[in-house]
């Protein structure tokens, strides 16, 4: 709890306009889009930061005074990451959202954290380049969230995630030091990757307060494929199939029944709702090699049992698929009061039993599942619809959750693919992770971070 | 120095057979591909591994009695990370070279540190997938070497580098203690990047026993276009013209006259010596895209002044191209008694500057360079062919390399794309890198190994 004199020691180092003190703003930035069943402890104060200057001013206050900093940028994350455990100051990154320098030539792209993935995306597309990463949340989500939790996305199969477009960071350290991480050239081999370590930290070893990008070209024809199934087991096969015809889709997505059914309920997109789940797959490259890349997936598609196969090309038509894809959350979030999503990963060639067995749990917990995923990398997102407030729902969703967490570490996957940690999933980490690599991390985090004041209580505790 | 009763102990708890004690032999492990002035110091003794467990006894071993450990695999690196500067043990893997799993499913494989690069790549290919990293050395070096070292090739500029195939690592830590880093799922949000902050650390934070790779769909077909130039400038041109027309070529790679003279001399094939420069442009994908990227390349490149414009698209005649390339290095070393192989890397917009930079700074110092370079990345390799022997080439080729990196910084970029640091470059280290992040990353290197047992010496001195 911060005192008065720490508020107003902050309003000398700040800019009046760029302080929220009063209970109800400060309770808009208690929560993230985590679905968390307790009332959210409130931060402090949240501070509008505008420069580099700023962040290190107040970094370097609050470690002198052991305060908690919470970075936030839009906030969009599943997790908690952006929540307040123990109160403290919420820095937000909105208004540092300019893109710094955009060169075509050497396709990189300088920004700050605060910059909304959507327009990192049209200004590349501008000059014919590309940002791969796509959260389905990119047209809210900003660059500084996507480095925090590692993010990936539908086209993660082809072209990566996050960490695989930064090309340098700057960071302001725990005790306001500024530090350059990576030289900003497309390889670099000078010492630790730094960087690296830092993308998907969630804020809990320095503040990214700058980031250079990496872009490549942008392919200059997609199409997508969508395929019905009447059994889950055929739909997976068929994603197996796809990647023997040594096919390389930007995506490969899933929904299941129960999601088709809540997009067409709520989102009338003209889905159809009678099968047991669908396919989106989207190919992209050179316009001549469309037809080939087409005809490969359509053909392991048939092989598989695929019904009402469809193909479009057409940019307009392409994003009407995976609006409704993208519609999947909002729509399960309708069904009940609460809407809980999960992320879990496994080898693709056992994720017909990961899908099956998530279903299963659910069932049996008697909860509503619809399950989408991003299948080509064998991530799938179970979203839960229910009700926090019901203590008979809330216990079987724990069960579940652990029920459905279990499986994927008995197929060798893992509890996140692209959403991290936060306070959802801290609990799990020593089902997933070994005993020495949970401690180097925290050691880690107390060289970075000794008063620990960077987003404590997130990935672990200390 | 160890000890006669050090050697007696290494002896109760590793084979007979895989210990080299005698100085004739130890001598064989003293050097790796770096060209080095002066004598290099023996390590005390070589042992070859066989087994993770061998590798945690000897660890924990050395680690009692302070005795350091350098990890080698073929020793093919150029910047010292394998020699010895306090002698030690040498721990050599070349025994552990089996390819532990292959998933084609899954598009993964599991393999031991010591399997050559070739192998991983040959077997992929069975199987119609792809390795993509490409070393020139890829034919003897070992992943453990790539891993350490992380290590690009021609071909990093669609496919980025070792760090982008690296799924899951086990390593052994400075007291012994086996540690698994990433879960082996395609993605992964779980805690920290442990395993990005292994690769490139040269063998000095931890020691791999392991790799599970991640493969992709191996392009069914790929076209070489090699060209020529009068200027450096205008082929420089003809790179940033192929990616206006956002082509992404797997390659673009470059040889400057004297490099394409001295291929000639020692391995004649054919290339044109009367030009300034040639450049060499893979491309790969769709068969039925092959033709839109050939001419597109084509026109690009003649729009920039290439002369002899050829393009081969046959298996062997590709390869032949690569193999002249490739030759570049082997070629120089026959122009004096050493030879001395640089990394400079800087965003593509100033490669020319960097490019005729280079070749100025050596003609001032009168040393022969023959320049070569992955130029998509912005990446070039000055070969020096020189007598290190002789006083004044030496002081000359100190001049001339502080020149060059200088260069390299003045124009945004850094001295090592995809070599590493060793001891070689470790003096420029502050030239680079900010004060706060070589504190960090040596308060790291004290972190996982406290009594500085691992590789010591190599990318900064404790």
């Amino acid at each position: 709890m911060l005192l008065k004199s720490n508020i107003d020691e902050l309003k000398k180092i700040i800019k009046k306009e760029n302080l929220l003190t009063n209970e109800e703003e400060r309770y808009c930035y208690a929560q993230d889009s985590a679905n968390i069943r307790h009332k959210q402890e409130l931060p402090d104060v949240v501070v509008f930061v505008e420069t580099i200057e700023d962040v290190q001013r107040i970094v370097k206050y609050a470690n002198t005074y052991s305060i908690p900093i919470i970075s936030r940028g839009a906030g969009t994350n599943t997790v908690g990451s952006c929540t307040c455990p123990k109160g403290g100051i919420v820095l937000n990154f909105t208004k540092m959202n300019k893109i710094l320098e955009f060169n075509p030539d050497d396709m990189t792209m300088r920004v700050q954290p605060g910059v909304v993935l959507n327009d990192i995306k049209k200004l590349a597309e501008s000059e014919k380049l590309f940002y791969p990463p796509d959260p389905s949340n990119f047209k809210v989500s900003t660059i500084g969230g996507s480095i925090a939790q590692s993010s990936g996305g539908a086209k993660s199969f082809k072209y990566g995630t996050t960490k695989d477009y930064i090309l340098s960071l700057t960071v302001v350290l725990a005790d306001g030091t500024l530090m350059r991480l990576g030289s900003g050239t497309i390889k670099d081999a000078v010492g630790y990757h730094l960087n690296q370590l830092m993308i998907g930290s969630e804020g809990t070893l320095a503040i990214v307060v700058e980031a250079e990008l990496k872009l490549i070209p942008l392919p200059e024809a997609s199409a997508v494929i969508t395929a019905y199934f009447d059994s889950i087991e055929n739909a997976i096969s068929g994603v197996n199939g796809i990647i023997k015809e040594r096919i390389f889709p930007a995506t490969i997505d899933f929904m299941d029944k129960n999601s088709i059914n809540t997009v067409e309920k709520f989102y009338p997109c003209g889905l159809n709702i009678e099968r047991e789940c669908m396919l989106l797959v989207e190919v992209d490259g050179f316009e001549a090699s469309m037809n080939t890349q087409l005809l490969r997936v359509q053909k392991a598609l048939l092989e598989n049992g695929a019904i009402d196969i469809v193909s479009v090309a057409d940019k307009d038509k392409i994003e009407a698929v995976w609006t409704a894809r993208r519609a999947s959350y909002g729509a399960a979030a309708k069904l009940a009061p609460d809407i809980v999503t999960d992320d879990i990963i496994v080898p693709r060639s056992v994720l017909s039993k990961m899908v099956c067995g998530c279903r299963d749990i659910c069932r049996k917990y008697n909860l509503k599942v619809c399950i989408v995923g991003h299948v080509g990398d064998g991530n799938v997102h179970p979203q839960i619809a229910l009700n926090l407030d019901k203590d008979e729902e809330f216990k079987n969703l724990m069960q579940a959750k652990s029920e459905i967490y279990a499986l994927a570490v008995s197929l060798g996957g893992t509890i996140s693919a692209e959403h991290g940690v936060g306070v959802e999933k801290l609990s799990y980490l020593d089902k997933i992770l070994d005993t020495a690599s949970i401690d180097y991390m925290k050691r880690i985090k107390s060289l970075f971070d000794p008063n620990g004041i960077l987003n404590p209580d997130k990935i672990f505790k200390i």
